[in-house]
C-alpha cells in the first residue's frame, strides 16, 4: 500500500540531490574542520561555502550566520545569549510559540533571568498587534519572540510588521522561522529582523542540523572549541552543514514552483474537507491562504472525541498526519496550542501539512479515508 | 600522492559498513520519531534499538543513555545539570582538561553559579591522586571532572581508582570518555562513575551525533519538545544515532584486533622517533604505553621554534597530524596542555594519532618525512 504522506511540518524526505552532493563527505572527505592539514582545510572551505551560501539567500552577511545542531539549539542559543548577556530583561512572547522557545522562556523566568509577558491572540490565535504595540512601549528594551508561521496551525505573522512595531519601540525581534526557511523567501536587507533559527531536515535537508541569524554578536550557548567563531562548541557536522546550504539552495530555486502548487493542493484540501465533512472546523487561520502558510491545514472534527483513535485509524489504512503537531502527538498532554484556543475540548484535532511530492490523488485519497473513518467514529 | 593520515583522534573515517547502515535513513526511511504515524513509530523503534545497543555495550540501562549531538554538548548538559539543578557548588577538574568542559566550568564559576578548583599536576600532567583525595574530602558533594584519556598528550587516569576516590567522599564523577569509547571497554556495572559522554565520530561513526550516560536523573540543557525523555528537546538526529550505536558495535566486536595493532604501530612509532631524531622529547605519557592511550603520541621537536612551518611542510608532502589538538591548531594562542606542562616553550608540538587503517608504512613513512623536514628547521 502506498503511504499518503501528510506531515511535512514535522519533517521532510531528505532531497535525492541533496543526499548526493553529502555522500563523498560521508565516504571520503572527513577531515576536521579545525585541522591545520589538508583535508581539515577542505572541510573548513566547505563550511565557509555552505555558510556564504546560507547568506547570501537570506540577503545577510556570512558572519551573522551561525551553524547547529538546529532549530531548537538556535532557539535556545538566542534566548539564553540575550537574557545572560545581552541585557535582556524582559521577553514579549506568545503562549502558542513551539515548546522550543515556550519551554525555554519559562525556564529562563522560572530561574529568575528575566520576566516573561504574553502577547494578546485573537480567537483564531492571530497576534494582537494592538497589544504588542503596548507591550514594547511598556518594556522597551525587551526580546520580543514570535514565531513565523506556528507549527500547528500555520497561522503566519506579518513578519516586517511586528519587526517594525519592535524597532520602533526600542526591542529586539526574534523570529523562531522553522516552518518557513525555504518555504517562503526572507529578504533580510529589509526586515529589521535581529535572530531568526533554520532546521534542514524542515525544508527537504538532512536532520541534525540548522543555524540561527544574528545580526548582532551573540554570547556561546555550547561552551568549548573555537568553532563557529567561538559560539558553538564542538566538531562541525561537516556532511549536514554542506545538506542543510545544498537544500536551502534548491528550495529557493524553486520556491515559487513549490509554493504555487503546495497552495493549490492546499485549496484542495480544504474544499474537499468541507463537501465530505460539512461540520470540519478548521483551527486557526489555516484555511485563510492569506493569513496562513500554504503547507498546513489543520482541523478539529466536532462529532468525535478521541484524536488518536482517529490517527489510529488512518494510520492503518496508509495515511499519516499529526495531531496538533508531531511533537504533542502521542503524549497524553495534548497540544498547547488548541488548549489556548479551545479550552477543555477534547474533540479530535488533525494536522494536515503538504510537501513538494503530495498529489492530488493523495489529497482526495486522504479525505476519501478521512470521511469513511470519521462517520464511524462519531458521537464515539 | 597517498595521504597518512595521522589525526584520529581529531576525527575518524566514516567506517563504510555504518554508512551501509544509515543510507535506507537518509534515503526512505525519514520519519519523526515523535509522530504516532507509521513512518513515525518506525523511526522511534530505531532509535530505542539503538539506544539499547549503547547500553550493553556499557553495561548500564538503556534509560541511562540520552542521545546529544556530540561530546561537546554532552558535556555541557551534564556540567550545566549538575550545578543548576543537583546542588552542586563545587567542581574539581584539571587545567588540562578539553576545552569542552574547562571553558565551560570556567563559564559556570564566572556566572557565580559554583567554585572551582584543580588538581595538581605531575610534571607530566598525571593526576595527582593524593591531591584528588584531599580536595575531595575538603569538598564533599561536588562534583568531579576528570578526563579518561587526555586529548593533546594521551594521558589515562585509572577510571576506577578515581571513581572510588571520589565515591568515598561523597562525591559524583564525571569523565569526558569521549577519547576512549570505542577504544577501550567500560564496564560501568563495575566503576561507579556518574556521568561520562561519546562522540561518534570519534569511532568511526558519523559526525553531528553523541551521548552522555548518567546514572541519575539529569536537568534539561537544551529546552523544548519532549525527545530524549524531556532532556533535549529538538528532532533526533535520526541517520546520526543509527550510525552511532553501529559504529560502537563495530568498534566493540574489533577493539582488542585494533587494540593491539595500533599499540604495535604506537611502539613502532615511538622507536622510529627515537632512533631517527634523537632529540625527540615525548609530551605527557605519550611513549609510556601503560599510562597513556594506544592511539596517541605527542612530542615537542626542542631545537626548532615554529610548530605552524613544520606543520605546513609535512603537510606538504601529505603527512597529516596535529599541533597540541586539532582544536588548537591554527590558533594564536597555542595549547592549554602543553603550555600548562611547558609554561613559555614555543617549540613544535606535533600530536600524531593512529587509526585503524594505519600501515608500518605509513608510521615509517611520517617518520622520515618529518625527519628531513626538521633537519632544515633546526634552529630557525
Amino acid at each position: 500500500m502506498n503511504k499518503v504522506y501528510l506531515d511535512n511540518a514535522a519533517t521532510t524526505a531528505l532531497d535525492a540531490r541533496v543526499l548526493e552532493l553529502m555522500l563523498p563527505y560521508l565516504q571520503n572527505t572527513y577531515g576536521n574542520p579545525s585541522s591545520v592539514h589538508g583535508y581539515g582545510r577542505e572541510a573548513r572551505t566547505l563550511i565557509e561555502k555552505a555558510r556564504r551560501k546560507v547568506a547570501e539567500l537570506l540577503s545577510v552577511s556570512p558572519s551573522e550566520i551561525f551553524f547547529t545542531s538546529g532549530a531548537t539549539e538556535s532557539n535556545n542559543t538566542i534566548l539564553f545569549g540575550n537574557v545572560l548577556h545581552n541585557g535582556i530583561k524582559h521577553i514579549i512572547t506568545s503562549p502558542i510559540e513551539h515548546h522550543a522557545v515556550l519551554h525555554t522562556v519559562q525556564y529562563l523566568e522560572k530561574m529568575g533571568w528575566c520576566k516573561v509577558s504574553y502577547v494578546k491572540l485573537d480567537p483564531k490565535g492571530g497576534v494582537d498587534l494592538e497589544d504588542l504595540e503596548n507591550q514594547t512601549k511598556k518594556h522597551p528594551n525587551s526580546l520580543v519572540s514570535l514565531m513565523h508561521a506556528n507549527n500547528e496551525i500555520g497561522n503566519l505573522i506579518d513578519l516586517a510588521l511586528v519587526a517594525n512595531i519592535c524597532k520602533e519601540n526600542q526591542c529586539l525581534l526574534h523570529s523562531d522561522t522553522v516552518q518557513t526557511i525555504g518555504q517562503v523567501k526572507h529578504d533580510l536587507k529589509n526586515t529589521p529582523l535581529d535572530f531568526m533559527v533554520g532546521s534542514a531536515h524542515k525544508f527537504y535537508g538532512p536532520k541534525g542540523v540548522g543555524f540561527l541569524y544574528s545580526k548582532n554578536p551573540i554570547a556561546p550557548f555550547i561552551h568549548g572549541g573555537a568553532q563557529e567563531r567561538n559560539v558553538r562548541g564542538g566538531t562541525e557536522n561537516l556532511h549536514g552543514i554542506i545538506g542543510l546550504a545544498k537544500a536551502m539552495e534548491i528550495s529557493y530555486a524553486e520556491m515559487e514552483a513549490n509554493q504555487n502548487r503546495t497552495l493549490y493542493l492546499k485549496r484542495l484540501l480544504i474544499e474537499s474537507l468541507q463537501q465530505n465533512i460539512p461540520d470540519v472546523v478548521f483551527n486557526g487561520y489555516s484555511n485563510d491562504v492569506e493569513k496562513s502558510i500554504h503547507k498546513i491545514v489543520s482541523i478539529t472534527l466536532p462529532n468525535s472525541q478521541n484524536s488518536d483513535l482517529i490517527l489510529f485509524s488512518l494510520d492503518i489504512e496508509g495515511i499519516y498526519v499529526s495531531g496538533g503537531s508531531a511533537c504533542t502527538s502521542g503524549s497524553l498532554i495534548g497540544s498547547h496550542v488548541l488548549n489556548e484556543l479551545h479550552p477543555g475540548s477534547e474533540n479530535s484535532v488533525l494536522r494536515f501539512s503538504i510537501g513538494k511530492d503530495n498529489t492530488e490523488e493523495e489529497i482526495l485519497n486522504a479525505v476519501a479515508v478521512l470521511q469513511k473513518i470519521y462517520q464511524n467514529n462519531q458521537g464515539k
